[in-house]
């Protein structure tokens, strides 16, 4: 493979241009106020490669919020607290449904599809939780996406978190639907409070693609430490590829053939294993609640850079 | 990247003696004479490389029912027939429920979620039939199967298609349902008989690796010919990835994590981009349907040589 | 109990003429040519008293497909054949799902919910063939209701009976879904024609209304004969009650509040124990498949006579 | 209609002497302490007539938690205040499913089936809710069966209304998911308040009869006072067989033949239109959770008296 980086900053620069342009720009997720006000035409772009250099474009250093892209870093924290045990209170296939559908749940006693929909999550932050209290599990998950940013002022937004709470009766269903199948361990309003936290995290897309150093580096930071051993950070972005975007993760894999999770903040994490970690943001979703340009920018950066992990 | 070669034959030496010991081996499927005779004991695998070489271990020239394997030569030839069209009659999103499952149908209005399940390749034999008659349509099949194996002797087993035929009311079920929802052009019975038809061919590994060629280059095929553009290549690697194993797709990515193709004759074929080619064969079925030796050998293959996408 | 009968005359009069006038009067089925032609603005209606006195208004002489009300007597003659034993094969609870819904086959393993709806009249068909070709089975029940109505001219629409064997997929679907489950045991092919037969079969409210006199009459015909023992008239009347009308029966029970039984063809049979067998007839259908202009008639009628069984 | 009182009294005494010496007596619930205590040994059986004659066997006088059984009173309470526009916020169809399923919800966006699941009975507790608090409404309920039953010293079993709370996870989630479609006015807490609030209301057999007195009598009390319209009455009585036992329904209809209502307790209300107001109990429950010797006194009763609704 050639030296990537002069046609890789060149072709950043042009995507970031061509974005701006782009006229369906998808719809801003307005559940929540603080999510509503988000300017559909923002656009940021950040890419680590494996030799350390960091491309950005556009809105790169602009916070927006994370939402299920937090999903990745509480799953990596729960495997590295229960290992291989998680699989018994989460599965590991697509769901064939929608990031909040309950059916599933009903019809698999409380076992959730997978830990990047909700109810899988939820499970996640129920694992998070053992032998600590709500708060000082959210303070964790937060040190550790600082840990991994190199950056400790990342924050949670408070006015995200609350709204989240306020409104978060479809993860409140959840949550105790999987509870009254006896596959929460802690009280349901705990898990929600850590859960609704880790979504109300607020980072940018520099910081983003620093945090995903791991899984595109075999579970090593950008300093070579070890975070993670090699196969988990292989497994972690198998799940990324076949369940990161709900009922869009085929079609994601079909256009961009690149492990990715989406946020419905407009954000997106994409690792190309072994070359690169990459944060896009543009607050318009699609139908699926994935970011409209940032998976058209996604798809034409893994083209250009012929990225895909199902190419020759 | 190191010269693979050497250290390949050595291993899949090593892997084909021992996947003779392995005690858990699976149930050999039993809804058809042709397949319950099937010897679980037996294994077979042959490994294409990029550079040609062709290496063989077990019973790599046995040949066996291809079953499900033939949905991704018959994707190919849709998509060279009709391109992007054909996502109008069928998705490419992983189903989350079992190969024959009739219920998505019934919520997604006789579109199958994608080419993969049982549903999505009736469609796909009908896209095929188009302008010949049912005869002509499975003689295509075959004939597009000895073209990419390079073997004129490849041959449908009549018996076994005969019993399909016989049992096959869940797949006549899923045929009349597409069809009751106008998806079908086709009468139904002309459609079963190419689907049935194509699920009948045999093959030995060996062939099937060589079949596989075009899917681990870019769309060459051995001979470097172009059979398909590399893109759509690429993108049946991504539709293999995600839904190459019905409901257990999701388990095949984490732990195997290239893209592959299971039958309920025990053989999968699998793909790794710019590498190699593979087919493995061993009848006994895990739970999901597919070779539960075929699976493990294929695991260890890519774990030794580390061909996961998702690896560094 | 009063004398009833002047006033019924003089209501079934009355509901004529209001009928004819009613502004909406539903879609008449189009799913085939001879149903089609049907003029949404006829209105039939016969109603035959427990005194044995026959009341009759608007086209109560106007033949009419009964389709889906055929199932009443085909349920009737498989108890007669096997009796109890029809519930292991077909069950008794509402399906809460439209006529022609599969989702129940696939959670129930091919066991339908009850007699009324596709799937369980088709098992009931698979009852009736036992020992006997699908024409012998099909004159069989055509014998039972010219025996019922003690009308021998009573006759299948040949081509109803063809256009429904042409479109009828879904009902192939649910045919074969069963068959798969093994719980079917003549070919599809036969069950089919002899429920496309039954629902083929024309009559008129006047004949329909007198078939349904052993229901209303504890199990007796018009002149006094046993037909079916008393318990058995009245469990199948419970069964009308709560699933006669797909998911339109509890609506139905709601707002009439007596057994009955709708075709798409527009006629309903309903009864009201001890006291009158009725039929009404007008093809245009509200949006669960029943006569709209047919359950408005039945309602007033049961309201002005004070026949719901549910009322003091 | 021959005098029935005599009989009756014998007919009484006999089944609660047959039914002492069942043997197969179903389960006692067991989701919380106070109904896992419940001897399944009990039974009793009070009959109200319309002659205003009560006849009692067994344990007519000892109390049970009644449960679902509230949901009769509650909905007519509903009905008392908002009339026919309650209809939009629940339906009147069977739904097919378990009492607490959670799948139909979400099928269809949030609108429960029928007001007797659990999921309809939250929105019915939202309807009471309006304009008042949690404890109030929770009185209202409280104080309107005191009137029926004239008994002013029913009460609530705090401690099945604390367990019910505590263990509730299940109502939880179906609150939560009603909410999250905005298909509840008030705060999920208060209305699952209120909601085991009125299941954990402690009647006898005695006290249940008398409440039901004006679903028996065309909406009058006891002492000929209008209680409820003849029509609401009637309706009332069509929603009980249709929806009374959640996915027993068809078989309780098919097998007893009147207007019931279930539930966990092992109580179950009857109404026979125009004859009889029954209340059955005994705390063993069958697979559908509806009292087992209960549902078979009934049986027999309704089979000796001729009371089915059904029959001629």
């Amino acid at each position: 493979m050639a030296a990537q980086s002069p046609d890789l900053a060149r072709i950043i620069a042009r995507l970031a241009a061509d974005m701006a342009h782009e006229p369906q720009r998808g719809r801003v997720a307005d559940y929540i106020p603080a999510l509503a006000r988000a300017d559909a035409d923002r656009f940021g772009i950040a890419v680590l490669t494996a030799d350390g250099q960091m491309h950005v474009g556009g809105d790169a250093d602009h916070g927006f919020s994370i939402q299920s892209i937090s999903k990745v870093f509480t799953l990596t924290m729960a495997l590295n607290r229960i290992g291989a045990r998680l699989w018994q209170r989460v599965g590991r296939e697509p769901s064939g449904s929608a990031f909040n559908s309950i059916v599933q749940l009903e019809h698999e006693q409380g076992l959730p599809r997978n830990p990047f929909i909700n109810a899988g999550a939820i499970v996640v932050s129920d694992v998070i939780l053992a032998g600590q209290t709500a708060a000082a599990a959210t303070a964790e998950i937060l040190d550790y996406l600082r840990m991994l940013a190199g950056d400790p002022a990342i924050a949670i937004d408070a006015e995200v978190a609350a709204s989240e709470a306020e409104t978060g009766h479809r993860n409140a269903a959840l949550a105790s639907y999987i509870k009254s199948c006896g596959r929460l361990d802690h009280a349901v309003a705990d898990v929600l409070q850590v859960y609704f936290g880790q979504c109300a995290i607020t980072m940018s897309c520099r910081q983003l693609a620093r945090a995903g150093h791991y899984l595109m580096a075999g579970g090593r930071g950008p300093h070579g430490e070890v975070l993670v051993p090699p196969d988990r950070a292989r497994r972690i972005n198998a799940l990324m590829l076949t369940c990161g975007h709900y009922d869009g993760s085929g079609e994601f894999a079909y256009r961009v053939g690149i492990p990715g999770k989406s946020g419905v903040g407009g954000g997106i994490l994409a690792v190309v294993p072994g070359r690169a970690s990459i944060a896009v943001w543009s607050p318009g979703l699609n139908a699926r609640g994935s970011s409209m340009i940032g998976s058209l920018a996604l798809e034409r950066l893994a083209e250009a850079m012929g990225w895909s992990v199902f190419a020759a």
